[in-house]
């Protein structure tokens, strides 16, 4: 009511602050076990297994360019959604695309989209069973929304709340450098990794804002702090530590758990992706390893 | 590769062949009972329903006007995939949304958008499970998706395809002119109707893009033609047949059944919604009664 606040927008708000808001206003039932705010939600809907549901989208000139190969963009689009599945511990089953468009849109662009879609949606076992387009006014960028529904087992779901004081934190494969490498269009949703790593973590998510700000959401839900030691992370070629932090779109899997044998387990079953110790959960309030440059990925908020 | 071919895009195809390209390129499983084309997807998840699958969008100045009031473009944009439920006989579970806004799109607006969105989901059973906010370019204009589960009785789902030669054709409510009134803003899906009639019911869908785009999509389905009674259309106050068949987002039921004590039974049990027979399926081939006028609503291609 005063008259001379500044206007509360999405942007000066930031998006944690924006879906904070929101979250708060929202209905839930008994049937959803696991609401807003985790990599997917999860809903006991009566079947042997568990329902995943996540919904993601990709916006030319934000995720990706408007030269680029629109089969690479279609991959990405859905890759992103079965790399949230996988990071649950489940897998992706059905998948819902809304192609939003501006008309002159050329056919040849929206299939190769599709065949990009389809080809990651094989890959991963999932089924594209509908969706829509929609035309945009002349100028708009392009965009792409994936809606997926995946299936977990029920003793098998990992969020991001379940860490405890003391146990390890390890992240998959190498960080960094995802846009300048073009790796952001191409990467491989860790899903196998997922479901075998939920066995043995206590917390799990995927790096898509960049452990900067990916690992302060994981310790917040685990109602934890976190040391993390920067001269481990485990950097793509040529990346700084900074760029490891914050470039983001990685794709890779932060998983919370008790140190132990399963590490070993884990390389011999998965060879040729890294896992790699990078710290640990600590009491809540403690944040070590992030000071410094490295702003992470965030949406609306200027760097 | 032939050099003076016009390129093919989406408004020159048109929303239909573009659709029926891409769903020719998809990959289907076992599980998928009913896939891209109907009004929802259709998967057997093991549950003692059926999960039905939808995802919907609408866009400012397509959809609803910058300046609408942003509780009721939440209303509208949870609602059309509450009505695509209830037009498969079934209901909404969980609704996942999508923002896609300018940066400086204001905070108020968007609550605004999620009190309508939360007033249509408590309304009609449904949790928001989830969503995303996405930062668009300067310029763009606000787009809200909407992806929802819902669930059906095994032997409750009704598609497009079911319907037969000789049976009636049936409409509820009244049709036309539900831009102009605003009606498009505040419809109330018919999803204990679509439940109800879904007894009866050998084809139904919801009327989305206006009778005279929609008919011939459920005669196509069924294999059928139809002969439309312009006479008996329901028409709201003021409104042409034309309008009636053309002016789209009426939201109401289109059901083919055999005729029978049960449309006397409809009237008892929702006495104030009109249900009227207003033609039949035929042979292939026929389709009568939508000569003329009214091109009813299409993305993409101009009128």
């Amino acid at each position: 009511m005063k008259e001379e606040k500044v206007r509360e927008n999405i942007q000066n708000l930031g998006e944690e602050e924006v879906v904070r808001r929101l979250v708060k206003m929202l209905p839930q039932d008994g049937q959803v076990l696991v609401g807003p705010g985790d990599d997917c939600a999860v809903v006991d809907a009566g079947g042997e297994e568990l329902l995943l549901l996540k919904t993601d989208a990709v916006v030319s000139g934000v995720h990706f360019l408007p030269e680029t190969d629109s089969a690479r963009v279609g991959w990405k689009a859905a890759a992103r959604v079965v790399s949230d599945f996988g990071a649950m511990g489940g897998g992706a089953r059905e998948l819902l695309v809304t192609i939003a468009a501006v008309p002159d849109c050329e056919m040849a662009w929206v299939e190769g989209l599709y065949r990009g879609l389809t080809r990651c949606a094989q890959q991963f076992g999932a089924s594209i069973v509908g969706g829509e387009t929609v035309g945009l006014p002349a100028g708009s960028p392009a965009m792409v929304s994936v809606a997926g529904t995946g299936r977990v087992k029920r003793d098998g779901f990992v969020t991001r709340a379940g860490g405890a004081e003391g146990e390890g934190l390890f992240v998959t494969g190498r960080l960094g450098g995802s846009f300048a490498s073009g790796r952001h269009l191409d990467f491989v949703p860790r899903v196998q990794e997922g479901q075998w790593l939920a066995q043995h973590a206590t917390a799990m998510m995927d790096l898509s804002d960049g452990l900067r700000r990916d690992l302060p959401r994981m310790a917040v839900a685990s109602d934890c702090g976190f040391e993390l030691d920067l001269q481990r992370l485990p950097r793509h070629k040529g990346c700084s530590v900074s760029q490891a932090l914050g470039d983001g779109e990685d794709m890779e899997l932060l998983l919370a758990g008790p140190r132990g044998d399963w590490e070993e387990d884990f390389r011999r079953v998965f060879p040729e992706l890294d896992l790699t110790w990078v710290g640990q959960l600590t009491e809540k309030g403690r944040e070590l390893g992030l000071e410094g440059e490295g702003a992470g990925w965030e949406h609306f908020k200027e760097r």
